[in-house]
């Protein structure tokens, strides 16, 4: 990883952490148990939103066009706290879940074990 | 996010996991507290390697090249459990952490603070 921390990212200047790729993955994780619930990926724009909002955005790869988390659910995602990486491309979102995160209707979309 | 929870994954069988993706994000979470450790990249080799020998495998984008988490280093994961989405297209990996995660010293890579 590339030593990277002393990037000055602001709400006013979001382009270091979208300079290496247009989309990021942001980590989203349940503030009240510290469970991972998912994986979305954000671009500026959805980063912004989300920043604006205080719910999260993002920007879904197959359907390619921006998306509100709960927008048809109503399992919409408070952000509590939001972290970058030391290398400034991926980002930790700390959040207060309504309902379930994920489509299926489980809580957290990491429920299949491999090992 | 498409629903494909039944895909089956198994040690022999890798390949849906990689169907997107040649390279798929890796959620390092640490199981003494549930704190995000770090993210780093997964190809279907090294998760080979990180199922046979129990310690976290991942791809560098930068050297293009597999590394062994804690080669130089000694800070070692030790994989605890390994689960993947509903999607099949992340990994979140649950492992004992030797030392800390971050080159730069720190316990976790997100220390740094956006809202």
């Amino acid at each position: 990883m590339e030593n990277n921390e002393n990037t000055a990212v602001t709400r006013e200047n979001l382009a270091p952490l979208f300079a290496k790729s247009e989309l990021i993955p942001a980590i989203i994780q349940d503030i009240e148990n510290n469970d991972v619930l998912m994986l979305g990926y954000m671009n500026e724009e959805s980063l912004g939103l989300t920043l604006d909002t205080g719910r999260t955005w993002f920007y879904s790869r197959s359907r390619k066009k921006l998306w509100n988390k709960g927008e048809t659910s109503g399992h919409f995602q408070d952000v509590r706290e939001l972290w970058y990486d030391c290398d400034a491309d991926t980002l930790l979102i700390r959040v207060f879940q309504h309902g379930p995160a994920c489509h299926t209707g489980s809580r957290s979309c990491f429920f299949n074990r491999l090992a």
